[in-house]
């Protein structure tokens, strides 16, 4: 153990710091099955913890990089042999569920399931809900800014946290947990946080905005034989369905063709030769009016010529199998080797985007499968593509869907983030400006450069 | 004219700076006769002569107030003798409305009404709405991350704007005109623009993100016997009107009395004996339905108890009225000196927190009055207070005011902002780190000090 080490163990005490094959025997990432490679796994019970490591990292010019559930598909949180992985798994406490001003202040290492289910005790909703909800955390919730797909009624992390706590690199305990909707009291500082995928800050505490919970869950899918109609439906759902629109997931043809045919376990609910499908939710406060709003939506939509087909869920279970459906994107993992993407751009380049996509690969591979489907609501397409094999592919495959998306200003990273995955493409999204304002404010934030060194952009330019 | 204000006539052309009677016959504020007081205003056309203003001035240690529409109310603005006031008012172009994608580009010096109109021309709307609506500039909004009546629907000014372009201090252009909803490639620089007032940098164009225009709005006015009921009757409403709540607002008895008594022109529509109302709007997809779900909300608060009395606008006269008599706040200048403050708590303080400045206004003033008011869904209070006369008085009624927030949590503004007004009270609502971090983005994106100079918080500690 180095002298630093042995320092840290001081602060944190028996049990907080790991080396060796209690290192190496956890897997770095969900999707990665390689042992995690670091100096040492270090685990602080408390704010003051993390504050005391950070101060010696920093004055040691020791690198750390913050671990949450490691669910990301980025590399953002990925290690090498001589960094530290700071490890917020002892901080997960749930501190206050307060149902009259509905918040919840937690310890950025819970999980968010947990906090999903203690909203849910108190009859309230913590709406994010992403895949990895069994294991991702609050902290890594806020460092990537996470989506999923109820963005189109609530917004994305950034619009879920009322307050964060973070340790600057220094060793700073910026602590600003405000409580409220409204605060103009100054720079909102904690946005610093939010989206910066742990190189500004380690966030440790945070204030959560819970929400009522919905009364009624109303589902249907529907198909289009164009997409424009889909475009056309998106924007009529939005306005009949009024703030009660939760989730417009489209799939593409391929997609559905592929979530609906063995292996996958669900049948077709609809014809498999439309070009487009839409899953529709809304979560409203009538249980006995809001069934009866989405017949007379998708009526509307009928009427409009908006809609082929349509399925309208008339019970929970089938609701939940139309979300199986959806949801099943592991059918993708019949292809190998297989990449997933999530791109953002306006819904009016959409068709051609994915058009242009596909005669890339088709160009460069010949052979390929680009299964596409999307939270379209929100300008995000996901991509599961598989072309070629070995380095190459996945250099050609990235860059025919990252390349197209700089003339028309879509973003390499819908939800993501970049980490060292999307490093390389970040400038296909971002100008020169922007991203040296980003520099700009890791040199202010992190002045030695210790906090996940190398994720997002090269200090240097 | 100096050779600073020669080289910058050059760059903006005959028109472009204004000296003399032209500056200081020109109000500095919307509530402020005064003129301004500055050694010229120069008005830019584009985004390019903002750069090279900037860069001139920042290299000649000129101080720089970006003016939009003078219509804040906490000296965020004011400028002194020495100070150059750069005006966005040539700066006013709509550029895009894109009813497709919902978006729309606009210069920052379009007026906030305009851009509602914009909107209204192609069935969308921009939601945010405040009284300064017909002077209030979009920069402005930016820079105050404004609020407004909708706050609990649709957010503040930053849930509304997808991308911002800015100058900072030293020219450069950060063009960060993102136009998704989604986007998490890099940290997301534009949020360091929004609610900075000025400081950070000057906002030259903005991407707003529309919704589309509510086919219903129904709006209920209710009285309520206890605060208690008050809090119990927002969670209901929040849920059984799913996403359609649009306001929330609370009227203290003496608020109510004050709108609803002659010189105000409305007449009561409900007893003025309650303790408390509250004016309650749903905007909704179903035009035919919408009225019985508001009725249906109110017979279920009817029923718990919640609600002793109510009146549901029956047509549109009968709603526009409602809001007449909530929005008819200039009633308060029938006192004088007349004081108006914006500040957020918890809704479980509230009731306590109002007692406690009307106690501490008795024991200062004996004589005074405190018309209570506010945003309630979004923690938001607005006080309109009279007491005593002179400097001291006006010292007085702020700590009055201020002063209880510390221990509760509380923040001195929940939309106006800091400005000059509050500067001095800032420290009541955040902390040393959450200051010391605001001075650290301040001197990494303005080192010299020219924008905005001495508001919010002071650059030396």
């Amino acid at each position: 153990m180095t002298d630093l080490l042995r320092a840290i163990h001081d602060i944190v005490g028996k049990g907080g710091v790991l080396t060796g094959t209690d290192v190496s025997s956890r897997a770095s990432g969900i999707w990665r099955p390689q042992g995690i490679e670091a100096q040492a796994i270090v685990r602080p019970r408390s704010t003051e913890e993390v504050s005391g490591i950070l101060a010696m990292c920093n004055a040691a010019g020791q690198s750390v990089v913050a671990h949450g559930g490691l669910t990301g598909l980025v590399e953002g949180a990925v290690t090498e042999s001589g960094d530290l992985a700071l490890s917020l798994e002892r901080m997960n406490a749930i501190e206050e569920v307060n149902a009259v001003e509905r918040t919840m202040t937690v310890q950025s290492g819970v999980v968010l399931e947990a906090v999903q289910n203690a909203a849910e005790d108190v009859g309230l909703m913590y709406p994010l809900d992403i895949g990895g909800r069994g294991s991702c955390t609050v902290g890594g919730n806020i460092a990537t800014n996470a989506g999923g797909n109820r963005v189109i009624r609530y917004g994305m992390t950034r619009d879920m946290v009322l307050g964060v706590e973070a340790v600057l690199a220094d060793g700073t305990v910026v602590s600003s947990m405000n409580r409220m909707i409204k605060n103009n009291a100054g720079y909102d500082v904690k946005q610093l946080f939010i989206g910066s995928e742990g190189c500004l800050g380690v966030v440790t505490r945070a204030v959560l905005r819970l929400r009522e919970k919905p009364r009624s869950q109303e589902t249907m899918l529907v198909a289009c034989r164009s997409f424009d109609e889909i475009v056309e439906l998106l924007k009529l759902m939005d306005a009949k369905l009024g703030g009660t629109l939760s989730a417009f997931e489209v799939l593409w043809n391929n997609f559905y063709r592929l979530v609906t045919t063995p292996p996958a376990t669900q049948k077709p609910p609809l014809s498999q030769d439309y070009p487009y499908y839409a899953l529709i939710e809304a979560m409203g406060g009538d249980p006995e009016g809001d069934h009866d709003r989405i017949e007379q939506a998708a009526s509307e939509g009928y009427d409009a010529g908006l809609i082929a087909d349509a399925v309208i869920a008339s019970s929970e279970a089938q609701r939940l199998e139309l979300w199986a459906m959806r949801d099943d994107v592991e059918q993708v993992h019949q292809y190998s080797p297989m990449f997933i993407f999530d791109v953002s751009l306006r819904i009016s380049k959409m068709e051609s985007y994915v058009a242009e996509v596909n005669r890339r690969l088709e160009e460069t591979f010949g052979d390929y499968v680009n299964f596409t489907f999307g939270h379209i609501g929100d300008g995000n397409i996901h991509f599961g593509t598989s072309a070629g094999e070995g380095p190459e592919a996945q250099d050609g495959v990235k860059r025919a869907v990252y390349e197209p998306l700089e003339s028309i200003g879509g973003s390499v990273s819908a939800e993501h983030g970049v980490g060292l995955d999307k490093k390389k493409y970040l400038k296909l999204s971002r100008n020169d400006a922007e991203i040296a304002l980003m520099r700009t404010l890791k040199k202010a934030l992190d002045p030695n450069g210790i906090l996940n060194p190398g994720k997002v952009f090269d200090l240097a330019a």
